[in-house]
């Protein structure tokens, strides 16, 4: 199955070896970067045999474990493999593997949890110290040394400048006409010499088509043919559909007040059924000619983009079901001239996401009744996944929303709480919050004023008598009044939960 | 004392009334924008008529509030004599005044604490609707109908073009060397016509001096002879200077390091006896050619630019002692080649605080083990300031400091907390903790390793065994390990002042 014509360089032909052979490069302890952005572009092989290797040490009594960077989460091949071999001592930025989850919050491995526009620049700033080993899959690898990247792009352009030896493999399931599809722009600098980004629509190409690297830095090439294993498409349910609906009405009705152009501004969107919907929604809306300046090409925007309802699509990867994946790997060439994979430090630039006015559309997992947003930690102290993007888009957005099913796990959690139990979004990157329940506009409202709409028309009915009371008893016995709080119980939904199962009274 | 020359267009001079009879064109219920930054350039005269007009109207049983938008914090003559008139029925985007305050926590004003960057790009947008009244403080009107700024700029250029009709204030005690000092771009524009911002260095000027003005909207010049009040220069102690002690020798590692330049970066500082150490400490400093990207101009730049150890500033605002006001009044032409002041949109835009790499050191008011940042909210509800600029400088700095002394009310209230009560800046954005004690460097580290060093280095030794006693319980019986809580206890630090008066076990 695997193509060899996909190395057209032969100094890195030469470098071809095993999967096996080139996870011995990995050393413990080391720091490696390895590409991936939600489950799409992440290297397949060398994991897996570099789990194997620890495996085998763990068998023999020896700690074996690395710092592991990455764009953002990859898949079972990856973070899975090496969880499972307990050999993640330090990851960052972004995880949503469910192995690795269940390590981090059992306190086995440390996980930093950053802006994914942070990543890079951080690094280039030389805070991380020199990195290992870069791991990159690629599409190809071209006559001129350079490197066709993969179905994402993440932060492989500075993992492969940063580190002191790169492994590349280059995986031929990945559909040859990707070539072309990327761009990758080389005018970043530190401070005191930063340039003006060029970019002043979703659509302009401002870099190179493939990625750079010192072939002296290459120590092995290695061949696979394997697919990207993302999630599955989840259809939009019930309550998918009633948000998707509320935030239609509320697109229509900014651009009836002249508040939004009839083609929107570019969308930024999450991944799962909610959003799904929403992508639904706007298939069958009324708004032309749509755009997205986002991190991820999702089931939803390839319809779109087929229908030519969305013009073009920029984003950093695809996070596309495998039903999804294999249809456009047989059409790749098609839409060549509709989607545009960038660098994630580009993808989720504040400049260009402050400058296109980008409509961010992010889920989470609690927002307390002023709009404070919790997207990471279920009870304040365990981790779902991460902050990813949503810090990018939601304060530098044109319109910041959130959205929501306003219960969890079967009704026995409100999404809407008294006080949130760890914050990711402050009031001020909180404009609109969306349920089932309704929309909650909440620009230009004080914390008081917000929290009358979200209670009313956010939060669910087994909810909203007990929210109603915490507020109005908060108003009359708080230490101040900006945003009334009683701290003895500001919190005890979530502490019910963790003792009985359910935020509902007993 | 007033100098009847600054009004050099004969149109404008042709509007010169009273005070009194200026403030009759702001109704009830109406939306006002008044000019002023933190005690600088606000409007003196109309504001304390308007509260005369509201008192008089108050003791015949009328209700007459307004809702007052301005730069940022003004003085004593504009929110505290309207405050003192319970004439403000909502605020926003910054408050320092005590006044209103008050009126705030009582519930009796609302109050809506914005990023700064935020507040003109959404006006634009139409969400706010249409401001009805523009008072504006200037130095001169120009024989073309422009207008000076005065010591602050803020979003004058926004309430100018948004007002239905504009009052001038024209005061006289300002300098007339001011003019030329100011850099009003006129290129922003709403998504999707939004353009790069061509300024590169804190030193570029990238528009024009004035602020234009549809001269047929002037109902009204008002001329004035007052100072500025801004606070008074609050001297360092003891602690402020450990601070900045701790700071420099930071900043010399980093350089060493060669991760800062020997000019360092763009600073960006706040006000208060902190900040005034820090710029004392970098005063005696070795680095040299220093810039400030920053929001406002204090007694201390003002000291670095005269010595030439600062090169320019870029503000939108002075913030001076009523001496280094007047001390800068005798000698504002020396100053003109080395202070830009800006709209307040573009001293905090996200575009250029990260195309710059400012250095970021902001003050709180608490600080979760974790560096959760809470910056504006007393024991969770009770409002001190706002968030104003330092939710822009974080995000997007290229190093983020917060700083403060680890005690307050005579060390009755612990700055490093297990939970904060409220948050502005998330883990993410805090990447630096200074206090007296010490400082630690929290790049890198995933919760639990910043509680370890925050505990370790910042809190004071009163309150640091029990930190670690609820952070060794909390490993032990949290929900999850990414950043452990104890939900039943994690506010009880809080509660406990607000019972007892101090955080300090009985």
């Amino acid at each position: 199955m695997i193509d060899h014509n996909r190395i057209r360089n032969a100094a890195f032909r030469a470098k071809v070896t095993t999967a096996e052979e080139a996870a011995y490069y990995i050393r413990p302890g080391s720091m490696v970067g390895m590409s991936g952005f939600t489950g799409s572009g992440y290297p397949k092989a060398v994991p897996q045999a570099l789990a194997a290797i620890m495996e085998a040490e763990k068998a023999k009594g020896n700690s074996f474990r690395i710092r592991l960077f990455t764009g953002a989460s990859t898949g079972p091949e990856l973070d899975g493999a090496l969880a499972k071999a307990d050999g993640i001592a330090f990851r960052m930025p972004y995880n949503s593997d469910a192995t690795l989850r269940g390590r981090i919050n059992k306190g086995e491995t440390e996980y930093l949890d950053m802006h994914l526009s942070h990543v890079a620049p951080m690094v280039w700033q030389g805070f991380f110290g020199e990195m290992d080993t870069a791991v990159i899959e690629a599409v190809a690898i071209r006559e001129d040394g350079t490197i066709v990247p993969s179905s994402s792009v993440g932060n492989n352009k500075t993992w492969l400048e940063s580190a002191r030896q790169v492994i590349i493999e280059v995986n031929s399931w990945q559909d040859a006409a990707l070539e072309g599809m990327h761009d990758i722009w080389y005018g970043a600098a530190l401070p005191p010499e930063r340039q003006p980004i060029p970019l002043l629509r979703p659509d302009d190409r401002i870099g190179q088509a493939t990625l750079r690297v010192d072939p002296s830095k290459v120590v092995a090439v290695v061949e696979t043919h394997a697919p990207d294993r993302n999630a599955p498409f989840t259809p939009p349910d019930a309550s998918a559909k009633a948000i998707a609906g509320h935030l239609m009405e509320f697109f229509r009705h900014e651009v009836a007040r002249g508040r939004l152009p009839q083609s929107l501004l570019p969308l930024q969107s999450g991944v799962g059924n909610v959003a799904n919907a929403v992508m639904s929604g706007l298939e069958e809306g009324p708004f032309e000619d749509l755009t997205a300046f986002t991190e991820v090409i999702q089931d939803g925007m390839l319809g779109m983009l087929e229908s030519g309802k969305m013009r073009v699509a920029s984003a950093t990867a695809f996070s596309l079901s495998p039903e999804a994946a294999e249809s456009l790997n047989a059409r790749m060439a098609e839409f060549r001239s509709k989607i545009i994979l960038r660098p994630q430090d580009i993808s989720n630039h504040p400049e260009l996401i402050r400058r296109l006015g980008c409509i961010a559309m992010n889920g989470l997992i609690e927002s307390d009744i002023y709009g404070n947003v919790n997207s990471t930690q279920i009870m304040g102290s365990r981790i779902q996944n991460g902050i990813g993007g949503s810090g990018d888009f939601a304060r530098n957005a044109y319109i910041s929303v959130f959205m929501t099913p306003s219960t969890a796990k079967g009704g026995k959690i409100s999404a809407i709480v008294p006080m949130a139990s760890h914050v990711d979004h402050i009031t001020q990157d909180s404009q609109v919050l969306v349920t089932e329940q309704g929309l909650a506009d909440l620009r230009g409202l004080s914390p008081k004023q917000r929290a009358e709409v979200i209670i009313k028309n956010c939060a669910h009915p087994d909810y909203r008598p007990g929210l109603q009371d915490y507020f109005k008893r908060a108003k009359e016995g708080s230490y101040g009044l900006q945003s009334p709080h009683l701290l003895t119980e500001s919190l005890s939904w979530h502490q019910r939960f963790i003792e009985t199962g359910s935020m509902l009274p007993t």
